[in-house]
């Protein structure tokens, strides 16, 4: 049997470390780097990378063995620019963030709905007071992405009886979905949707699709969500639209900057629910568990999931 | 064909009457009683009653045509309290609130789950902190009362990825539910459920069901949320299994007394939310569907929906 060598390249290192000595490697060797001459050491030898993006590129250079990356985050936009080595197979970890984004979506969502900021600050004051609102059925959620994390979304708002709304490349039916649509028709669905949630990767399609121009076709009082990536979003636009009263809150889990500066006013507006990019996390066991399966399917040169197109950026 | 009066006795009847006269029912006429004495005049020649149970009931007495009454509630116990008249059909709105609570539900538990509170704290302070959260998949569920609301709250759970567990009066297989049981079995379930619900409505057999020695059985730290009757509930005992902390959070939308008395100690613990008893809302457009289906039923003598059992309170 061919022998392979794995290097982490995580925040996690030991975490991995562990979980990996439990999962059925075989042939595997794990490296866990102290230091950056451990890295470079464990470079020489290593034709696996497992690790954050943002850590994994610094090295990619001197990874002479480099054959395959896991990245531990869905998103690997940082290893797609312009001039970045492309010659191996980068699986990214896309299906597991679905159950965790859609809790995000709708733990915000129906926390605006329900009232819920209001009825806490009524019970600082022992006020009952009933609060009138609508619910999530029959109102309508449009999803930019129909891919896994998109699919779990739209079961969610399906489950809670709203209509679902998709925008995806290549527009195909997709599950959970009642209909969906290709980027030119954006402009034609946006009035349609009471919500708005984007869980799209960062493209050079993507790029500021949320312009200005996008902002005007939105529903008065929308509520926006952009739980993909920052950069799909024009941030004074939108600032522009939240003041306007146009977009009527925005749910943030992703920034054009991130962190986000201190300075930036997004902060402080009343619209506004900022997270720390943390809608799905990357919980480790189900990353081991993840590459464990492509680790049999590389020996074995199969397809392994979440294999990323360097063309089309995800 | 035979000639039906309703009168309106609810705190919407305005809104009622305009519903009523857009639907469809045969031979029915609908009176709107301004005044106390419009009301006595009604009830000499109304059949049937529609509004809140604790509005009708000071003039079932009165109603001596009276062989119907809607309710535009779910909980009815206050038609049902001894020595109350009991010698005509009492419907409910059963059936309709499932997806209100639900979404209620899920609300709090994922706004507790994903500490939107702690980010709000954060945000203030423009501070970028993520903050380490489990999944609700894997996690366990108990809810009290299988009929229609349960069912519901149980399938969003499962969607959710939660496993779920019922307790019911003949621990009968409900749908949405892995597993069901019978009220003796409580003790042994209790300490399996990460998260309680209780749906219950009033009954004998449900007062004062969560009392100290109940609690006692909860596992430690976890969400307790009451959606059906507040005296299903000892106030006391709840109280102090929040002050150990063997209940993390309690979710409250209803109580012994309504209003919660602004005295309660309730308001003032950290670890209780508290709404004013509207979890589920009767929208005036859902009951009146209601109400025209069984209108329908009534004058052909069909079984209504919503039927209440006087014997077994619901």
């Amino acid at each position: 049997m061919a022998n392979h060598t794995l290097l982490l390249l995580s925040q996690d290192n030991h975490h991995y470390r562990d979980l990996l000595s439990k999962a059925y490697l075989p042939g595997l060797t794990v490296l866990m780097p102290g230091n950056d001459n451990e890295i470079r050491a464990g470079l020489e030898r290593a034709d696996i990378l497992l690790g954050e993006p943002a850590r994994i590129r610094p090295w990619l250079k001197e990874a002479r063995q480099l054959k395959w990356v896991q990245s531990t985050y869905a998103g690997v936009d940082v290893l797609l620019s312009p001039g970045t080595r492309q010659d191996y197979l980068l699986t990214n970890v896309r299906g597991i963030f679905g159950p965790l984004v859609s809790e995000y979506v709708f733990a915000h969502l129906l926390s605006l709905t329900r009232h819920l900021r209001h009825y806490r600050e009524q019970q600082r004051h022992h006020n009952w007071q009933p609060i009138a609102y609508q619910s999530l059925a029959g109102k309508t959620m449009l999803v930019l992405g129909t891919g896994s994390i998109g699919q779990h979304v739209a079961g969610t708002a399906r489950h809670f009886g709203m209509q679902v709304l998709g925008i995806s490349r290549t527009g195909r039916e997709a599950p959970n979905f009642d209909r969906t649509y290709q980027p030119p028709a954006l402009n034609k669905v946006l009035p349609q949707a009471d919500v708005v949630v984007s869980v799209l990767p960062s493209t050079p399609e993507t790029r500021r699709l949320f312009n200005e121009e996008r902002l005007n076709h939105i529903k008065p009082g929308v509520v926006f969500f952009n739980v993909g990536r920052g950069d799909a979003v024009d941030e004074t636009a939108l600032l522009h639209a939240l003041r306007s009263g146009r977009i009527g809150a925005a749910v943030l889990d992703v920034f054009a900057t991130e962190p986000l500066p201190e300075s930036s006013p997004l902060w402080d507006m009343p619209n506004v629910v900022i997270t720390p990019h943390n809608s799905g996390y990357s919980f480790p066991d189900q990353i081991v568990t993840r590459f464990s399966r492509n680790y049999l399917k590389f020996i074995e040169g199969k397809t392994m999931e979440g294999l990323v197109n360097f063309d089309l950026g995800y």
